[in-house]
């Protein structure tokens, strides 16, 4: 074992850990208290695996989960840029950049090269496993909050627009998802957790 | 798209948002907060794909992260069991069996056989992913504990043959990571973090 190496890995490891405290403005089902960004990336990667036969391209499933595991490290520099906060939306790929450098440059340099171009093709939709990978980053806060009524689409007062808007880099992985997440807010515009477009 | 088995899934995906609410006896790094079982799998997931360098056996890596993904999912009904009380540990196995059926079993049979599979493979360490999937669900809390100056091991007062035996399974896995272990628990005995045996 090469000992520095295996040290830079457990501080990229140990540094990661602070994942676990940076919360989105999406709440866990219950409404108990909002979801952190490691448990949103433990869900999405589990569910790239339990739903892969929906993907429109093959893809190599263990490059897409380590995409979903690492796709929000950033936001321990950066922090949680809400997907409907327009303002923190324009300065998002600058701080989120020169936290790649800080966060992954902790790694052996074959590692760190490689963990940012798997965060870059996710950022970019590139590759079929980026295209999946955002399917389900896409589809899990919305199951989320149908399964609290729209709490959380009621309290931003979300639009019908903004809603699919979020919504439309799915059709790039998965029609099948993309249409059942169509549905899925249609549903929630009659239930009134979702506004009419103005 | 096979609209039932989809709301199986479904099913299943936000059924395990429970495991969230989970929470184990660890502290995360910085001791703010315990540790709940969707960060801690999120975690062992990543590590997986980051250190399988050092595993003892090659190995499919995407099966061994959904294992990491899905180990404590059957503590959604079960509880979690602390790694050093003895009494719960001996009824652990027949309430994790249970859990197991109820969860998987929201599933499609397909993949309900197939996740109990690997649920059973990683029990019971029969086969190379399983055997690298401990080795990281034993380190990444030793490497939390570490971070803490031990505070756990203090709290729970645990003894060195108690910490090593914690760490057995990981040498068939990984012989150069159960050797860092045994270091990192000597260095810890030194500190007085945990204690001497008696």
């Amino acid at each position: 074992m090469d000992k520095e190496r295996f040290e830079k890995q457990l501080a990229f490891i140990l540094e990661v850990d602070k994942e676990k405290n940076i919360l989105r403005q999406s709440h866990l089902s219950g409404y108990v208290r909002q979801e952190n960004d490691a448990e949103h990336s433990w869900h999405i990667a589990m569910m790239i695996y339990l739903l892969k036969e929906y993907a429109n391209e093959e893809f190599d499933v263990a490059k897409a989960m380590m995409m979903a595991l690492i796709h929000d490290v950033v936001e321990i520099d950066a922090g949680d840029t809400y997907a409907y906060d327009t303002k923190a939306l324009e300065t998002q790929k600058e701080r989120e950049k020169k936290a790649a450098d800080h966060i992954f440059g902790l790694l052996p340099d074959d590692q760190k090269e490689h963990l940012m171009e798997l965060f870059e093709e996710f950022e970019e939709g590139k590759s079929p496993e980026a295209r999946f990978a955002h399917v389900m980053d896409n589809l899990q806060p919305i199951l989320l909050n149908d399964s609290n009524n729209g709490a959380d689409w009621r309290l931003h007062e979300v639009n019908k627009r903004q809603a699919l808007n979020r919504q439309k880099s799915s059709q790039l992985g998965s029609i099948e998802i993309w249409e059942f997440a169509k549905e899925l807010i249609e549903r929630n515009v009659k239930k009134g957790n979702i506004k009419e477009d103005i």
